[in-house]
């Protein structure tokens, strides 16, 4: 089952389910996302039985499937990108045996196609190409195990990373506040369920097609992480309830073989560089330049839609 | 002037106006603190305009003044605290020009009075008092001089702090997740006309009593922030809009004569043992542990009321 928010002028918008191919929406009889997150086994049922799809789905009437959360939490969960990160970065981690997790900006997400102001080129602009979940409530202390129940939705998100901050932010122990802007969510969110053969352990195993500026960037696989969404909601909720619509990311999605599938962000792309040629040539993002990002199956689907956005500059800028 | 939230069964509570003396209430006409938040100017002088109080204030129904925030973003703005725990926990950070700050879990603050849950007395549990603001929404790249307008209250907040977690998660550089769990916040949000000249240069001048199972731990005067509230809430929008009911915390209210003032967290006593005496003997709280924290002015009144709290295990607690 699939899920999008409409633009209605509120904060929250107008929550629909939307056909399998994507083009038809009906009204859900529960008003947002949220709402459905904090109930969901009352309101699922009702939801499941809609098989009539009245009205036809306009792309820029959509806005991220949560366009507000009251929180947000990204893993780095793919060892790939963790690992050359730190080698060409110089920031020296400790060994951990546990996912590493920040907690990001939660008040906006941005809607697939929405162009998403910066207020410079200097700051590094890059996106970050991952998948994530939703959970429903979950108590602290909870067992991965008990944790997979909680997953009731499957997103893609464009975690936008500011890169002349990132290190910096890094070092003084601290954690990004400056270096992660919102960020942007493809249109649909779908049950664990509705990706078929391609979730499994609690990971989605969808290649993600990346393109800057109309060129192929990357298709990096989403099933090597390290840890299953399942242990990452576990871990989150270690010393802390998780308020239901809690989103929790994967991280850059990556792959060991990163030099044939290409990247899902243009640091990766920077440090194989750096690791092959001594130096990073590629640049980041400048004002006007365009991502698209959409998780693919084997017959070509795009079960979460696509993200298509610009990057323009916060002073010519009104939302 | 000052506001109330009282628990009414809802997420956001309902939002009332408390007499000088914080021991009356009158419904405000603006349903919740959110509410509030986002159309200040319009709601404002309607609420300026009421002088009478009809009903006494119960303390167990008050919530916290803002019960769940889209966003928390706390600062570490007394060098005296920073500079010791640097010295302490061996985490060496490069010297910044801009305040530090990192991005907390906002979907829960605890009232006043609630018991708080941890899973384990061996995480290091620890109480952190501080002031904080609530602004109306800031447009990204603000002035500090601007944003100076936009602090609509002040707060007092104890930061609930894991320390047996914390250096470890600071070395990863992603921050804090798991050593900071939810915080709680004293009963009052004032505005701050209503400190008079205990509000000045974006400072709250006030000592903040700090009673640790019913002995004086600390009386640390809030001034000495590197940065005053503007500038935090200008750097916070460095990269982003804040939405409107955003809380930027002080950090830990600290003073340079901390070994006469005492210290309003455990972590910075046993930081002094360290260098006077080459090790902590100050224990962290244990279950059943009270704390409780006060900002007094000169006349000996509490502003924002009092934190009064007990510390219990999650296992046996239920909300």
């Amino acid at each position: 089952m699939r899920f999008a928010t409409l633009r209605d002028g509120t904060p929250d918008g107008r929550l629909v389910t939307v056909s399998a191919d994507g083009t038809r929406f009906a009204t859900a009889p529960v008003a947002t996302m949220q709402a459905l997150m904090e109930d969901w086994d009352a309101h699922f049922p009702t939801l499941l039985a809609i098989d009539d799809y009245p009205h036809a789905l306009a792309e820029h009437v959509v806005a991220a499937p949560l366009p507000r959360a009251w929180q947000w939490l990204d893993a780095s969960a793919y060892p790939a990108h963790g690992a050359l990160m730190d080698e060409v970065t110089g920031v020296k981690k400790p060994p951990v045996d546990f996912p590493l997790m920040y907690q990001g900006a939660s008040d906006r997400f941005y809607a697939a196609t929405d162009a998403i102001p910066f207020p410079s080129e200097d700051l590094g602009i890059d996106f970050e190409g991952e998948f994530g979940v939703i959970v429903d409530a979950v108590p602290m202390g909870i067992s991965a195990d008990a944790a997979m129940a909680h997953i009731r939705l499957v997103v893609q998100i464009n975690d936008w990373s500011l890169r002349s901050l990132a290190a910096p932010e890094m070092k003084t122990g601290f954690g990004w506040v400056w270096a992660k802007p919102h960020c942007s969510m493809a249109p649909f969110a779908v049950t664990p369920d509705a990706l078929g053969a391609d979730w499994q352990d609690g990971r989605v195993c969808l290649d993600l097609q990346v393109d800057w500026n109309g060129e192929r960037f990357g298709k990096a696989n989403g099933r090597p992480m390290a840890y299953g969404f399942h242990e990452l909601v576990a871990r989150a909720a270690r010393t802390r309830d998780l308020v239901a619509g809690t989103i929790i990311g994967s991280g850059t999605v990556s792959n060991e073989n990163f030099r044939e599938t290409g990247s899902s962000c243009i640091a990766e792309r920077r440090g194989i560089e750096i690791v092959d040629q001594g130096a990073a040539v590629t640049q980041f993002m400048r004002f006007g330049d365009t991502v698209r990002m959409a998780g693919v199956d084997a017959a070509g689907r795009h079960p979460f839609g696509v993200i298509d956005q610009q990057v323009v500059s916060s002073q010519h800028y009104r939302p």
